[in-house]
């Protein structure tokens, strides 16, 4: 299933896009895309009812919203694939190094990417985002994977002086308003198959410049969900985003950061498109 | 006032202590502590019905849950008091070094702290933790203080190994479950004076270890708010740990870490204490 947030922004309604790309309302169904809605039980719930065919088709183009609301926390894997660490002049981890996006930076996949305040350094990072559906404490590798509800495209948006020259803890530099787009959906885990076989791309002003695959992340999702359960419990509706393959602009010569009017768009295979406008 | 969540885990109930030191039921006035109940607007409305004293009273004597429900985001402050920084062997910052406490540790301020899996160094921090009342964004020093809805005790646990040698970023080590002890409840801001006049102290199995005032902060309340809402935006009840006075485990010679069957008391002037056993 494709499921989705439509309508405005902190307004959003649960929806799906069905077999023919149409837009369906799951507001009889379901209060939202998150929290225990993401558990096993009740996408089955969800998806027994839409092969009814009986629900709602939403009309017109609306906004959609983040593909998964109140999430709890977003977790986010630094230099986790080999070609963008050595990009950004750092050593391949060891382990996987976890930072934290704020919450409150999270935004629609096509809403407009705001620049903070005397950024000079905003930088793009296409990511697989992983969505938590059932709670994982401490799991072990071999069952990781079924605590995943499914996938969706992040981008990890990223203000490097205020990552890296403002006094350690990345934090600083992930967390503005609107530098976490999330979507357009969520696509469950059956109908992804094989997470570490997606390409993955993002344009800037119509020029391809990250072009990679989750095939060369350096610890996959089973390993990091399991990694990441291991420092901290795991809810659902949570969001752990991946790390992002080489071609972000602090790993260019001459360096290359976002201006207003730029445009974004990235993919990720089968989990569609994102579209941003950045602006001042 | 004094604000409080009272009744089990996960079902806790709004409270407020009143000036008998009677604890009284609000879950008539309001859903929760948590959110848009921090508004000045809402803690206004709570003020007058309680001074009217019709507020049941609630028998026996419930569990403490987190002062605050629902917390969107847990900021911390690292190696915010200069004797702290020093004891750590790091140097005073230049500006304040934020990182993030994942909102799942966060737990009452008298339940177990338990020890996460192969943990060998846990430490405790006594710090003021500021509940956000109305929502910042970018907002400048002289008004900062306008957004805090109150204050709070946090023990801000601490596991050191996994904070500092397992691979940067300080989240890794700050982040399982039961990390995060809040209240015993949250004092309203016109009751507590000034934050920055505050004895704090922490006692491990009766010896007291820490023993501070949010007097030596190198950076204040108004500053810290300020400083973090030019990086996120702030949201009501969302909650920033200014950081911890000397006296930590890392810091002792020998050093020093918790084990099961140890007893965490700790407290700050005005805002009550908190009780933790420690488990494994």
């Amino acid at each position: 299933m494709r499921l989705l947030r439509f309508g405005p922004q902190g307004e959003e309604r649960p929806g799906l896009l069905d077999n023919d790309g149409r837009l369906r309302d799951l507001s009889g169904v379901v209060a939202d895309i998150a929290g225990e809605t993401l558990l096993p039980d009740t996408l089955a719930r969800i998806a027994e009812i839409a092969a009814g065919g009986a629900l709602p088709v939403v009309a017109g183009n609306p906004r959609l919203g983040p593909c998964v609301g109140g999430v709890g926390k977003m977790v986010c894997i630094g230099l986790n694939y080999s070609d963008h660490a050595a990009e950004s002049g750092m050593a391949i981890p060891d382990e996987p190094i976890l930072f934290m996006k704020a919450t409150s930076a999270i935004v629609g996949p096509n809403d407009d990417v705001v620049l903070p305040q005397g950024s000079l350094k905003s930088d793009w990072e296409v990511e697989l985002g992983v969505v938590i559906g059932r709670p994982a404490k401490s799991v072990p590798l071999q069952s990781a994977l079924d605590h995943v509800a499914g996938y969706c495209v992040v981008n990890d948006l990223s203000e490097r002086a205020f990552q890296i020259e403002r006094g350690g803890q990345w934090v600083k530099g992930k967390s503005a308003d609107t530098f976490g787009p999330l979507g357009p959906w969520l696509v469950t885990a059956d109908e992804v198959g094989d997470p570490q076989a997606l390409a993955m791309w993002l344009e800037l002003n119509g020029e391809r410049v990250q072009d990679g695959s989750t095939a060369t992340m350096i610890f996959g999702v089973a390993e990091l969900v399991s990694y990441v359960s291991h420092f901290m419990s795991l809810q659902p509706g949570d969001v752990i985003s991946t790390g992002t393959p080489p071609g972000v602009g602090l790993g260019m010569t001459p360096q290359r950061f976002l201006r207003a009017g730029d445009v974004m768009r990235l993919g990720i295979e089968g989990l569609g498109e994102q579209r941003q406008r950045v602006t001042a």
